[in-house]
């Protein structure tokens, strides 16, 4: 049944995108906000628009009962979560469906399966996906895991099965460090996510970040959409993110992408996904996790395949079958995605929060801006600092490379600190520009 | 020899997207401006820029001798003229190439040639392109002329050879207003263009406007980059365009983008270029006439193409070989572009010139604006009333048009009357949405 009306539960640029899909394929589109995102332009782009709390991410883009109710109240086919907040809580995926709205997402058996670290890599294992050298399941006690790290070598990771944005996990490259690291790792995964289950695997040195789009049906079809390279990080955070990975060849990828959509298959995946792995110098590559939902680097993807992948999670998720089949999905060109965040370079990177004065974006062939802010937005303490997409594509890396400097140049934000010219020295570092880069390589730019 | 440095000889979007163009070719832009631009977004973006003299553009951009000095203080390799101004001037071109300075465009044989509607209508004909039936040249007298309407058939059409946006130009139902016409005709275009010789062509009624996008080398290499419908206009100014053309099929469209390419090869044509044709009813094609420069409009065959035609004809210039064979141009999806123009329509769209206090641009997947305004933008009442090019791509047509709603809404302009409302009103109507169509479309439903 095709959805008249559905409500996405977020804010800022993916709320934004979210609406402009749903208008794009005729629905009508409900947003929520908090009272601090009174003045977004989600909230003006909208159909409709429910306040539904204070601030506080708890009060209100948290809170399950809230959204609910506001979802009833506009009597909304279908909730659309976007990503962060509820996007991967499978209990919030079940409300909505026990109260006859759709959730625009994975099935909860999925997301259960595939956000359980351990559940997930035994299923990657039976789907012939690389993973890392590790316990096949929990570390039950400290002699297991000493006896685990013998057998595979140190450097190894400890990590925590419900883990997510780098908590709950320590590197040890020796036996006394394994010890500290597991009473660590475990204490602070039950602080974290109220599971203190951990698991171990080999620890992968000077590692590259490649991850890639997996795209379901209901009707049992899942196709990749190939692969972005997310290696330029920040504390943890990625800052710059391409399609497709430069380093690796076609044929390289494909074997990749294929594992990845095996693993979607296997876990009957009817939604918008990532498989996101580490690879080593030698092009090995190792799974780290899948996120069930729709990632804040999908332009990218949309830009080199063509493939509206927003559009495509509400159509999958009203039973629509995927309107391509694998071998239709061709690459073209190169795209990069940057993320605009409001945070000041001279004080640590410490979030910049308050009024945007000046706001005067580039544009022109190939450049694309995702952004929920403009002159006069005043930006919100209480959320992500990130304020905006800047995406260019072009025929090749080079190309995409030297539209983005232009862009960046182009692009006047004020008095707000933001990203633009720590991304601008990037842009022209010749690592960079080479792609020798791996995970920790900004950090160690930055003397971080 | 590859450019270093070149010079724009325009102002506004078009000058803005030429700097882009410039410098991701790796080469330095100077730009040039009157007084009352001084503020305008493409002096902002070049690596210099020369201010050339007060508003009025005899004393400004038409001034060839303060174009060609600011070229020579800054020793520029090369001058793009954009569009407008001096662009289809061939005494510029020749002055600049005498200066030894390479004129960004066509040869001046080439001007001559396809600028002169008598010569390119003799030129069409030995190429093979549909023409109208009419005089193969210039009407020498009445008798002459009375004679030719009894042979082709009322109506005719009077044009002025050297004639241009409309001027010169008188239609004739009988020979009483056929007398009248040529008179006015002739006098009209000895004032306008300082030459009053006329032609004389049968009148298409109820026409389409398409027009074919060529491009040529040095090395005589012409392709094609498809076709643009723009039979949506008003006072004979584009206001909306599209490629492809929605009513023709790839065959058809084939076989007239394949003679305006013949007849660019016949003229020996090195640079970017537009073959305008009127189209009846029956697809029949008659020839109106070569632009022998970079169009308004040529961001939707950009989208469609994936060509970079400003970039292509730097390139050219500079004598490279096109980057691209007939074969490799393929066309993807469908791309729509609505003008900007600051009027008003309560006032019969007068320009509306002004302080921009809010500009707010739509933005996300497949959405294009090329502009040089911003918010604080002061728009100068001495030039065109464009202040800039929304352009949407999407796979279909039906999508859009969809999407340039969407993106239309969100575009917020303040107070500044511009042309918006009046192309989200055209997005709904039945006809357009049709694609039932002719050039006097728009004027007739708003009654003018």
């Amino acid at each position: 049944m095709p959805f008249s009306r559905i409500l996405i539960a977020n804010r800022g640029e993916i709320a934004l995108r979210i609406i402009r899909a749903a208008h794009e394929l005729g629905m009508e589109a409900v947003a929520v906000f908090s009272t601090a995102d009174a003045d977004s332009k989600h909230v003006r782009a909208a159909d409709r628009a429910v306040c539904i709390g204070p601030p506080a991410p708890a009060q209100s883009y948290l809170n399950i009962p809230r959204l609910i109710a506001a979802a009833e109240v506009c009597n909304v086919d279908a909730i659309h979560p976007g990503y962060g907040f509820l996007a991967e809580n499978a209990h919030f995926a079940d409300v909505c469906r026990s109260s006859n709205i759709e959730f625009i997402g994975p099935s909860v058996e999925a997301m259960n399966t595939l956000g359980d670290k351990v559940a997930c890599k035994q299923l990657a294992i039976a789907s012939k996906v690389p993973t890392s050298p590790g316990s096949k399941g929990a570390v039950e006690d400290e002699g297991e895991a000493l006896k685990m790290a013998k057998e595979i070598g140190y450097p190894v990771m400890v990590k925590a099965s419900a883990g997510g944005g780098g908590r709950g996990m320590r590197v040890a490259h020796n036996d006394g460090a394994l010890r500290a690291g597991l009473k660590a790792a475990s204490q602070e995964a039950e602080a974290a996510f109220g599971d203190g289950t951990v698991y171990l695997e080999k620890f992968i040195d000077n590692a590259r970040h490649v991850e890639v789009q997996v795209i379901g049906d209901t009707q049992g079809s899942v196709c990749h959409l190939w692969e972005r390279d997310c290696t330029m990080q920040r504390r943890k955070q990625k800052l710059i993110e391409e399609a497709p990975c430069p380093v690796l060849t076609r044929s390289e990828a494909e074997k990749l992408c294929l594992s990845a959509a095996r693993l979607a298959k296997a876990a009957k995946y009817h939604a918008a996904g990532t498989v996101e792995f580490l690879m080593d110098a030698k092009k090995n590559f190792y799974l780290m996790e899948v996120n069930t939902r729709v990632q804040v680097e999908h332009p990218v993807t949309e830009m080199v395949t063509g493939v509206d992948i927003v559009k495509t999670t509400i159509q999958v998720a009203q039973g629509d079958p995927l309107p391509f089949r694998q071998k239709d999905v061709k690459l073209s060109g190169h795209a990069i995605e940057v993320r605009i965040n409001a945070e000041d370079p001279e004080r640590n990177f410490a979030p910049s929060a308050g009024l945007i004065q000046a706001f005067n974006p580039p544009g022109g062939l190939g450049v694309r801006l995702d952004t929920h802010a403009h002159a006069g937005y005043r930006i919100p303490p209480h959320y992500d600092s990130m304020i905006g997409k800047l995406i260019v594509h072009r025929p090749d890396r080079e190309q995409a490379i030297r539209a983005l400097v232009t862009a960046l140049r182009e692009f006047e934000i004020a008095p707000t600190k933001t990203t633009i010219p720590l991304h601008l020295r990037l842009m022209k570092n010749g690592n960079f520009r080479r792609s020798e880069v791996d995970i920790n390589f900004v950090e160690r730019l930055l003397g971080m």
